[in-house]
């Protein structure tokens, strides 16, 4: 596995802070061998990047990039507690999009982190997953997405 | 704990082919002693069983049917990464139904799953559930199931 | 950490009996070094203690309160498998709340969970956490919370 930092860049990406919880609670914990990251939102310096729902207010291309934030957020948040070189495999990615009536495609909008995922640890980026279409999500994020890393 | 591939068919049923992910995911992944399983679909030789909202589309009695269909890809899914006689336990179910305003028998439907892990592996087939009801789910399915197993 | 026993009294509340799960699944099982905790509702002495959405028919503050019941029911799910002295840290926390159209303050009401555990446990107490809206929960329920928690 090539450095996940420098990946991180070579995507055009940036590492962002961490985002602080908008709750009583922590970005990411330990436990074990394996790192718990909350619910991230496509939150950028501080604001959600977008409102509302995928399918009405929010088109499926738009809410892919999102979901790339929130995965983006998530590796900020694992970074928080240990050292992305200690990241052994990405498990398991839980995606939730607040989905206008009758929009049913979720699993391309999670892509977005799942594709993140993959292009910046590769093979150990391949993880399980479930992608399901939520009423609505907190403050009016189109998108969350929450992370379970097995670290060294 | 008897043979589960031998109960699944004295159960009348046939462990489907892994079903591929409609996404930039893997039907499961070991990470430890733990088998995650990518939420499930009820899909029948590559399309969707039925499709539609429980309580209004499908009844709760056929969704409760899709359900265990869910769980057999399940099975499925974890046996494309290891041979179910090494299951130790079915941990966790997340059952998620795609919900009619006003219904709320999320847990006699996830039941389906529920039951059908009971059947296959007797005690090593009690677990923790949570099932819930959400607006939307991937193409239009009526249930979606994931699961965490332990295994030797 | 302080005596969890002694600080759920401290603190006003009571441990209730186990909630007796509504469907074919148990309220919490060990795997590993891991509890995994049923979706407990809000139940208090074997009635949901308010049913319908959040934002509409019950206000976030009153179920900031019954995220607060579910939490105290997963601690009896908890304490049903393994004396809560045993709890290293509760791991993570999923919040489902029943959600009336444009209800987006989640994070708030999922607190009352949070809190309690913050309360009870201390340090220990501090968890990730996923919160969400949905459709609908079971037996109309505003809320259900799942949780996971490391123990010795």
């Amino acid at each position: 596995m090539s450095d996940p930092y420098a990946k991180i860049v070579e995507l055009g990406y940036k590492l962002p802070s961490v985002v602080p919880p908008v709750a009583a609670y922590v970005p990411a914990i330990r436990s074990g061998n394996h790192v718990y990251v909350s619910g991230q939102l496509p939150m950028v310096e501080g604001a959600l990047a977008e409102t509302g729902k995928v399918g009405s207010d929010v088109s499926p291309e738009r809410a892919k990039e999102l979901a790339a934030i929130c995965a983006l957020n998530a590796l900020a948040a694992v970074d928080s507690v240990i050292n992305l070189n200690e990241v052994v495999r990405i498990v398991k990615v839980g995606g939730f999009v607040a989905s206008a009536e009758g929009f049913t495609g979720q699993p391309a909008v999670i892509n977005g982190a799942s594709e993140l995922f993959g292009a910046v640890f590769g093979e150990a980026g391949r993880h399980a997953r479930a992608a399901v279409g939520v009423a609505e999500l907190p403050l009016g994020a189109p998108v969350e997405v929450d992370v379970i890393v097995e670290v060294r």
